[in-house]
């Protein structure tokens, strides 16, 4: 068996690998059209940053130990440039030389990846605009961003050394890379502005979610540009580069970071006569087989089915190909392994905290007119409130309202990101209920979490809501009810919420009859979970009443 | 309704609340033997280290709060000095006043909670010898180590006013009271010695995983003795308290704290005539209702089921018994709530490292005289290992041999253990298999993890065992089989392992000619992994071959 695998990263990498290991006979060509094979370009934006000094320490395996561990013929430098599918050929062109030859192949596997979305604007190819996906590319910002301190006329962008050393940064994009770039530039002291075109940040997150990145970042002295697409780019006199925004704005800068996404690379699909899917992307099955059953596809190129909603959905993610390419490999070996969808869990630093989510987000659930779902914020410590360094979490959870199934979550905070966030992902994969959620027993001690851990007080509080303990509203729908706020008096002075009446929790069992029976009551404090308490004392007592899910805190971040 | 709670913390304290939530009728008496209620004991040893400055951050709720937020009659120093089950009362005893009163009740909840063990050793009783289990213990703990900075006048230890300033320290038991007390004294600058009866510290892993906390607390400047019982105490002339132990040694310190293990408080149970289960709890049922049907347990005080083995046991823990005083409540107000079980996830903070489990044990299951289990012994980096600070992550993962499903897992290290032992204690509630692991969708980017999780990459060993594509065996097993070590020679100059053949696993294929195909070949390497590599390609040329699991890392802590 002769099998040639294209594209030398994540799912084609893995795929090598695990090939070899299976099927020590085959014969395997693995193609890179890049100069490096398999390496890490999760971590393009810390080396630019300079967190990750050394080029080298991306280079996860060469060329030379997939030749040398695996007896892979490694070719980097090496782009195909032609597919006979009925011959079962590929055209190769090494770079390099300039050589073209042809290979056979008995199976072909294609991982090209996802390229940055480069619109054809005017002036994007002007010097100091960049796209992050290579480790050249990383190169080139780099010596950008330093360039001043090395000979011009040493340098490609000699032609525009008028320009000053890189102090201001224009970030287009507010995705997994457009953050991290942002991080990554503030880190090497730029003043950065971030565009995005949509009404929010990081576009897996529901837009009140995202509400709370964008504040953070602007605590982090990013200046946000929300709803403004980017129109085009010119030279100023002074030597700047003008990002020009549909809105009519300008912003100058000295380099350019274009992050506006990416879309699936399928010149090679168009080469082979494969099917695309609606998205655009290869079409595969489950054993990531294409429309031509020699012909498999992995990665950030491809379809996969989104495993909470089964629609067929682009989620261009490095786990997710590296469990592809292994499929692959099994496939190939007669194997029966399937490729069971991808739930998007995803995380990203930006200063401090971590932004993440798995499963499905309300935004797409409205989309697809699912109406059968609820959600809760919860706000709770990200350990024990006594032991120091706890940090506020802020935590969306959605699950179906007719049988308690855990759909998604969103969590994002300075501290413990990680360990809630992957309790869900796992819960989502299993096919978790709420009620599960109420019961998991995760680690606590009280540097790492809560005897009630937030994943369980998800739980619990999703559960008292779907049990009809806890009648729920959100801010967006309160309407005319009657607002009643149960905080203490103190903290109105910080923040008061018009139209509200207020009674104290520990004084409404005294004061129950200034409450009406004759109008739903919407209770409210500062978390939900005092509010909660009252909701309680008042549904015993008679009373129509729902708890405003997330309190003052949710309400802050314009929860509808 | 009148229900009768016993025990102020975490179980009695959540069902009081709940109970008032459910039922705003409900008649509430809480009563609680010690000065506080709903204190956070899992913050004495953190209080006593000074990390936790202010007492007052340890009480989460107060009697007060109780009576004003919960409407419920909370009493602290009252203690229940007799029950008459028939007659369905109690009798409480005011500890201020001295007085003794009857109280009716319907149901009575029993959260008594598990003591300190206090063998009746000579010398026990000496000043200076102290448990960790109340707010009162850590004070008086706090004044020890403080009392040459107090006026020694005013000092309940006047009488033992020689004794020097605390400087060094016994911690008797290395549990993870223990353990907490360690570092919180090394923290405190005091020199400590840990004694341990049993041949390891932190008794919820097997010896082998324990053997790397020790020697991390050796490397922290921590004294380590194990196989070593205390025999008693006594006061030196120059002042010092020795701990004497079995073995004849001596060990003087001005402090010694005994964290030996608990035992459930089982007074009320026969105050009120209640079954008591093998290993000495309250017996309760998946309602934790006790054998009378009007009496019900929670907390430390009762046994649980062991969610994996089915085992009746006792594991005391925070997070149970809070779920259990809501599982209690439940069933008081009518509804069908029954506890599932505990898993016994936990963890332990030492020094910048964490320990945590959940699950079964190797060693329960072979007291169990369980066989059909495997175990791998993996140690990936705790995220990308370009990015900084990436540790080393000490895993063992536990799995039944005959259908893959997950049984347990031990995670150590000083960075990420609490995202994975959270994945894994999910995985375990939902019963997954390791196949599942293998396609966990867990959070990725590269300063929290990597594209193949931990958590997946054990899924991925421990499937590649079970499928046949792997064969295993552990440092305690490999006879007399041909010993291969397929690492680099600069790395056997670090170690090298006696009557081991060394070929570097890029030129295995070209010397198979060296191997013999007549005997078992037992390869290695500093991981495993590449020696899965050779394995890999030795099985598909004819040889008989295992992987040793977890190479020459799993060696050095002992593995059998």
């Amino acid at each position: 068996m002769k099998v040639i695998i294209v594209g030398g990263v994540a799912g084609g990498a893995s795929c090598a690998a695990r090939l070899r290991r299976l099927d020590e006979k085959a014969e395997i060509l693995l193609v890179e059209r890049g100069p490096y094979v398999s390496y890490a370009n999760c971590g393009l934006p810390y080396h630019i940053g300079g967190s990750i000094e050394n080029e080298a320490s991306l280079l996860v395996a060469t060329e030379q130990m997939f030749r040398a561990v695996f007896a892979i013929d490694c070719r980097t430098n090496c782009e195909v440039v032609g597919i006979n599918s009925s011959k079962k050929t590929v055209d190769l062109k090494n770079h390099l030389t300039g050589e073209v030859t042809t290979e056979k192949y008995d199976k072909l596997v294609l991982s090209p990846g996802a390229a940055p979305i480069r619109p054809p604007l005017p002036g994007i190819d002007l010097p100091g605009i960049f796209s992050v996906r290579t480790v050249p590319d990383a190169k080139h910002i780099r010596e950008w961003l330093d360039r001043d301190a090395i000979n011009t006329g040493m340098n490609e962008y000699s032609g525009v050394n008028t320009i000053a050393k890189p102090k201001n940064a224009v970030v287009v994009g507010g995705g997994f890379i457009g953050l991290e770039m942002v991080e990554n530039l503030i880190e090497r002291g730029l003043g950065v502005t971030l565009i995005e075109k949509l009404n929010q940040v990081m576009p897996p997150l529901d837009p009140e979610m995202a509400l709370v990145v964008k504040r953070y970042m602007e605590k982090h002295g990013v200046k946000v540009e929300l709803n403004d697409g980017v129109a085009g780019f010119r030279n100023s006199t002074d030597g700047m580069i003008e990002v020009l925004t549909e809105s009519g704005k300008v912003y100058p800068a000295e380099i350019v970071i274009l992050a506006i996404g990416v879309k699936p690379e399928t010149e090679l699909a168009k080469m082979a006569g494969l099917e695309l899917g609606k998205r655009g992307g290869f079409k595969v099955d489950d054993q990531m087989r294409t429309s031509n059953p020699d012909i498999f596809a992995v990665g950030d190129a491809v379809e996969v089915k989104d495993f909470v909603t089964g629609e067929w959905t682009l989620i261009p993610l490095a786990g997710p190909a590296n469990r592809q390419g292994r499929i692959v490999a099994d496939v190939l070996c007669g194997r029966d392994s399937r490729y069971r969808g991808t739930q998007g869990t995803s995380i990203c630093k930006i200063f401090d905290a971590a932004i993440s989510q798995t499963g499905v987000s309300e935004k797409t659930l409205k989309r697809l007119g699912e109406t059968d779902y609820e959600k809760i914020y919860t706000y709770p410590n990200s350990h024990a409130g006594y032991y120091p360094g706890a940090k506020i979490l802020v935590i969306k959870t959605i699950f179906r309202k007719s049988d308690g199934k855990l759909l998604g979550a969103q969590v994002l905070g300075e501290d413990g990101v990680p360990k809630r966030i992957d309790s869900f992902a796992m819960a989502i994969q299993m096919g978790c209920t709420i009620y599960d959620l109420e019961e998991s027993e995760l680690c606590y001690a009280p540097p790492y979490g809560s005897a009630k851990d937030p994943v369980n007080f998800a739980g619990m509080v999703a559960a008292d809501v779907l049990k009809g303990d806890m009648p729920l509203i959100h801010w967006g729908s309160i309407g005319n009810g009657f607002l009643l706020d149960v905080r203490n008096p103190q903290e109105l002075e910080v923040e008061s919420v018009k139209g509200a009446v207020n009674i104290p929790l520990p004084m409404l069992r005294s004061r129950l009859n200034e409450l009406p029976k004759d109008r739903e009551i919407h209770v409210f404090c500062r978390s939900a979970q005092r509010s909660y308490y009252a909701t309680r004392i008042l549904l015993q007592n008679g009373f129509k009443v729902r708890n405003i899910s997330g309190g003052t805190i949710a309400r802050s971040h314009k929860v509808d």
